[in-house]
């Protein structure tokens, strides 16, 4: 018998004691032990709860009691979420969390913490909530050597654009009702700037690449600037547009960014839609393996909590020691020298000799045809595949011609 | 340091020792230990491979060398694989295996005699080629209760139906060029007559369902008797057509089927193209979710069988114990009691009068509007939804009937 403790009674918490309690048989066949959620910490009240008789404000409850082998951790954030997940590994609690914003920021010592007290520290559920991702990256891809992860790695955006794309309703619109639906929170900045898919482009990235990944240096850009024009030329260009993010390792170093990108119609990501979630890996020997599922919600986002006390269950002696070293060096690359093709799209006052500019400073484009475009006095093209940097050198270039009213938008064209 | 004999070089073999050397480095960090291939066994000659000082032709080599803790069988068939995957496990010896048809043959024997010598039998590559799909049905959605699964399993077909139905080509034209490529054998019975599937979902539908699903049980139809008709009409009704293995658990009892099936465009499923495979599971805390990839070919293959020997020396004390009860009472449902709608093509004499037929005889359907239809006096449409029993029974009777010339095709259509 495993005696588990769970930090925080939101969402995911209870989610977790629900899928313990509701699959105890398999659960227990699978793990070679049974598990049985000991106590639930919160400073709520929850007195209507099923589960009011686990539930308890004092933290000794929790670490106090050795008999606790385990500490799912889904408080979130970087504060008392911290303090707390120290705590337990110095006790020899193994700790399972949901946590990206504590995992993206204070992983490496975390785990090496983890490594130090011979027990696990997991988070299977920190990206991509239900999908298996984690586990998969550290154990079933062992044999390769990670070359590039690409993802939609947040929801809201994804159910945004979707409502953008396939209904035609602006952005606004489709925040709106993302929020009315309860798929995006009352403050929406940290899933429409891309901070949420940053952190966790920076978790995979880390795992992927066996080193340190900081989310702090990976250059981010949000949806809120996407318009049903952009989509609308995606369309024509025989795309769609996601919120991607990317990383890939070039010569020992690491470009990663987070941003909306077009992407071929073609590829297995532009399928997916509304709240799911894929992630695409590719490695030297399987190529690309995508994985796909719902990336948050209360029930997704327990079964990666579980499988991970499951793991831990059965592997409890053996901690994987799974560490992130922290490069002396740097290991991010300049994104700017990243080679990409950029979506661009203007708007001028006269056509031809827009056009004559964006040659004269681009060179051979590839233009998209659209109605839109005639009518509104518009131009839209994919340039050719130049450094980021040089791209951006050039769409400044545009910004600063008085022949160009304004380079309304441009966007990364996710290459294969 | 782990030696590791592989049985067998062939495609699968020789990329396993590929890939070993090739990642030495990173997989000895992922391993915790360095992983050596001391003997290939085969009782073919390879004077100019590289490996050719690793050969031999004597399985005692393998077998009487105690220093050797991990067989790599890639041998095949249920012949000498099956005596020499015995003779490991009862010399000590952890079994790796891409057989499918000797885990789905044998499964349940192997996994007690394994758990009974305290060794793994591990069998990640016997499906969906590189992609990780039996270690996360076993670990990643352990907290799950699995309630059905549905996939693309073999890249053979998937090839041939996307040149059908991407490329206009016609059955036997695909298959040629599939053999031309290397995607298909001489002798392609195994793939298109859907048995390679079938071996595949049986193996699937074991670990999710946790008893022995015995593949020789399970109702397979080919894609031999599909046309280009069929994809024109699927495409009318916004669908394409796979070769799908599924299965599902209803009150206790398995169904499960492999045949061709009409899969709405919305589904994951259906954008899976050439030899890509996709596996889509359904748990009760997960929803669905999706692990897509390369289904076969060498390297592919060779990293999920490195990435089993990985998981053995991670793990090496404790093999799990995953065993495949064999259920006394019949655990399969009869897949005549399956409730779906069926796709349904008839050849007639006269459109209104078979249409007054097919309406006598199924209610209400759906029918697929098609200009071949009219210039060709063909039907198609959609049945309701029904017990497949009743289904076959009613086509039965159109075939019966004198008014209608031909029921010249009926394929399951895929439910959500």
């Amino acid at each position: 018998m495993i005696f588990v403790a769970v930090l925080g009674y939101g969402v995911v918490g209870s989610g977790v004691v629900e899928v313990i309690k509701k699959n105890r048989l398999s659960i227990s066949q699978r793990a070679g032990e049974e598990i049985y959620v000991k106590r639930v910490l919160d400073i709520r009240d929850f007195n209507d709860s099923p589960d009011r008789e686990l539930l308890t404000k004092n933290s000794d409850d929790v670490f106090n009691d050795d008999s606790i082998k385990v500490v799912v951790e889904t408080i979130g954030g970087t504060g008392i979420a911290y303090e707390f997940t120290k705590l337990a590994i110095s006790k020899g609690k193994h700790v399972i969390t949901s946590n990206k914003e504590l995992v993206a920021t204070h992983g490496p010592e975390l785990l090496k913490m983890a490594a130090e007290n011979n027990v696990h520290y997991h988070f299977e559920a920190s990206v991509g909530g239900g999908i298996p991702i984690i586990r998969p990256l550290n154990n079933c891809l062992a044999a390769n050597e990670i070359n590039a992860i690409a993802g939609i790695l947040n929801g809201t955006t994804n159910y945004i654009l979707t409502q953008m794309n396939k209904h035609g309703k602006d952005f606004n619109t489709a925040l709106r009702e993302a929020q009315a639906n309860g798929y995006a929170e009352a403050d929406p900045t940290a899933d429409i700037e891309g901070h949420d898919a940053c952190r966790k482009i920076a978790i995979l990235s880390s795992i992927a690449y066996n080193e340190y990944v900081d989310y702090r240096k990976i250059t981010t850009v949000g949806i809120t600037k996407l318009t049903l024009a952009d989509m609308h030329y995606a369309e024509m260009y025989g795309s769609v547009i996601k919120l991607v993010g990317r990383s890939k390792k070039v010569d020992g170093k690491i470009y990663a960014s987070v941003g909306p990108a077009l992407i071929n119609k073609s590829h297995p990501l532009a399928n997916v839609e509304d709240v799911f979630n894929a992630i695409v890996v590719r490695g030297d020997a399987i190529g690309d393996a995508m994985f796909y599922g719902r990336g948050a919600g209360k029930l997704p986002t327990a079964s990666a909590v579980v499988a991970d006390i499951i793991d831990v269950v059965k592997h409890e002696d053996n901690n994987g020691k799974n560490i992130w070293t922290i490069n002396k060096e740097e290991n991010m690359a300049d994104s700017d020298l990243m080679e990409t093709r950029f979506y661009i799209r203007l708007k001028v006052n006269n056509r031809d000799i827009a056009e004559d500019i964006v040659k004269n400073t681009f060179g051979s484009v590839e233009w998209i045809p659209s109605e839109i475009r005639a009518a509104k006095e518009e131009l839209a093209f994919i340039s050719g595949k130049e450094a980021e940097g040089v791209l951006k050198e050039k769409v400044k270039e545009l910004t600063n011609n008085p022949q160009i009213k304004e380079v309304a938008g441009f966007i990364r064209v996710l290459e294969d």
